[in-house]
């Protein structure tokens, strides 16, 4: 994995393993795969280590519909080292650690300049498009020469992958790189949501809906800036525990709430309400109680799950006018290039915790394993080594 | 109306006519009454004019439900001079110039502390409630002895009133009244909506929809904040022409879409939709699309219109989750003692303009043309004088 063995493979495809899903809701299936350099803008990187997201598990799943493709390599949380790089790439070498991102930030568009949030304008309506900066290709392909689909700009179930420099993260060597793919999707969606979107402050009431790796982060985020009551919001009642790491200071069973909706409980539990609520799970019926957890006239809710049915929300318009808001985020608003180092930075300095968040770690050929530990509810975030 | 004149009134009932709504939609009847003496923190003043606003016709069609009370004093956007205090009154005195205002401040309560928004909690869940600091009671009676609810804490429909001093502000005496009755509804919660709550930034795009004293005033804190682009929405085309005056630059009306919604005109309009757009008329349709119209990724939207039907408002989950917003707003999110004051001073550097929202002028006996006016669409501010 030296930057001398990377040399002898620059310009040529590389013949590695990936990890292949042929069909929705089967076993991926580890094949030989070539990938191919990459072009003007990209870079080819050997990933290092990748973990396993819900939104990983929903396109498993997903089995019609434009945005169901096959045969395809999944995975968006990674790590990994830059192997070689195309024409055009000045900001990135070979043997650089890096995080694959799924939101990209060109830092050209009239979105990337503004300070406004962390849309990119490349990114088009569509995020799940298959679009890269060149079209439609895939830079895979199977040992019979068929296309293998990407996925949202990463494909990390894979040795090697072609990324766009938009979205790719140089990061300092010296974060453990386990805990640095976390920070490729899961905790800085969460902590980002809590800083940048709610911007939480000290002595402030949070609610969190689900405790997830996500769930979990948001907790993180809002211990950090000091918030006095963490609540957690889960069927699961050993989240709790695990949750306590995090900053939870409460815990509510929704599977216990009996007649009572759980925002009737958080609202007896607060006094009216909570400042911030975080949905992080992806159901439009829990995005409204996230909503009606609030407290009226300030309190804020943030959607950080993608509804799993595409379902509409709705929400009471007296409730919006007294003073209520609610808003979305796609990778907590946070500016990936901008931000990911400042995560980096407050984790080497021992403020950020991420201990307790991988529960699993495997060999990549385990990796229906790791789809198994996840969708039981058994591993918070289950880290697969590609070379162990 | 000297103070002279006052003190021989003070600590006594005061008989003086008012307009009273004996049962829904019918014509108001002007009565005499009487008006009993401030009791503590309470301030009974004179009003000098007072103009009509869409919530008095909303509570005056109102015929039945909790909310529909009768006999009433409407009437909530006014100016006034106090007559006279009650105890524990120490910051008003005889003769100070006044608006009522419907959204209190406290200045004691945790909302009220905070900077986060300007609810006030004394302000309980209910904004339409009846209730004062000291229980239901209603400060007017009739000839016969029959209690007359009063309106949202104000009742500005009759020459003396009493109120709350959470709901009283007091302001300098150089504004022309009627310019000042303005100050306390329909500008301030255009003007707080853009400044406070959106924070609209030079450059952006705005889109309004409905433009009348409301949605006027939102175009001129758009203006004052020099926003390139600000599209108003409306069914009657001669809005455009007075809206020109408060810095529209552009018209949607919205009679003339055809098969279009207004939102995909505006995305047209905007390559991508408004930075930001605000409701003005208080139906959840129009909430949506004024949802629909705003940029993906920061687009933000604010309702300020109280939905006619209480009808819930739905939006997609994925708008939201690619990093739209929306809050609601009552009074622009202004703290009337903090904030008005700032208004009355912008006013009288003629860096506000407030001109062309008074379209029409009448006696206070004359108050239910000024309701055909307003329901017919004929004016979009109406003030009535008590004295001429």
């Amino acid at each position: 994995m030296d930057n001398e063995s990377f040399s002898s493979s620059e310009g040529k495809p590389i013949r590695c393993k990936a990890a292949i899903l042929r069909k929705a809701g089967e076993a991926l299936v580890i094949e030989e795969i070539n990938v191919d350099p990459p072009q003007a803008y990209e870079v080819r990187i050997k990933i290092l280590c990748t973990s396993l997201c819900h939104t990983d598990v929903t396109f498993w799943k997903l089995d019609s519909g434009p945005l169901a493709r096959f045969p395809r390599i999944l995975g968006h949380e990674a790590v990994g080292v830059v192997e070689s790089i195309g024409e055009h790439v000045d900001r990135f070498k070979q043997g650089d650690v890096v995080l694959p991102v799924f939101q990209p930030q060109c830092e050209e568009c009239k979105d990337c300049i503004s300070s406004k949030s962390n849309w990119c304008a490349r990114y088009t309506d569509d995020f799940l498009s298959n679009t890269r900066r060149y079209g439609m290709s895939s830079r895979f392909k199977d040992s019979s020469g068929e296309v293998i689909h990407h996925f949202i700009f990463v494909s990390s179930f894979s040795e090697y992958t072609v990324v766009d420099i938009a979205h790719l993260v140089k990061i300092s060597p010296e974060i453990p790189v386990d805990k640095a793919a976390l920070l490729s999707c899961c905790v800085s969606t969460g902590i980002g949501a809590v800083w940048k979107v709610a911007d939480v402050e000290e002595g402030s009431t949070v609610a969190i809906f689900g405790l997830g790796a996500v769930g979990l982060a948001v907790a993180e985020g809002a211990r950090l800036r000091g918030a006095a009551k963490i609540i957690g919001v889960d069927l699961n009642p050993d989240k709790f525990e695990i949750g306590k790491k995090f900053g939870i200071t409460d815990f509510v069973n929704s599977a216990l709430c009996g007649e009572k909706k759980i925002s009737q409980v958080i609202n007896e539990m607060t006094e009216g309400g909570v400042d911030y609520s975080f949905e992080c799970i992806g159901l439009a019926s829990i995005m409204e109680e996230a909503f009606n957890s609030t407290r009226t006239g300030s309190g804020k809710t943030v959607i950080l799950g993608m509804e799993k049915y595409a379902m509409p929300i709705s929400l009471g318009s007296y409730d919006l006018l007294r003073g209520r808001s609610i808003s979305g985020t796609l990778f907590g608003g946070l500016k990936p290039k901008l931000d990911i180092p400042i995560l980096v930075d407050r984790y080497l300095k021992k403020e950020l915790n991420l201990d307790g968040l991988i529960t699993h770690e495997l060999s990549f050929d385990e990796i229906n394993k790791a789809f198994d530990l996840l969708t039981e509810g058994s591993s918070i975030r289950c880290v697969l080594w590609m070379d162990k």
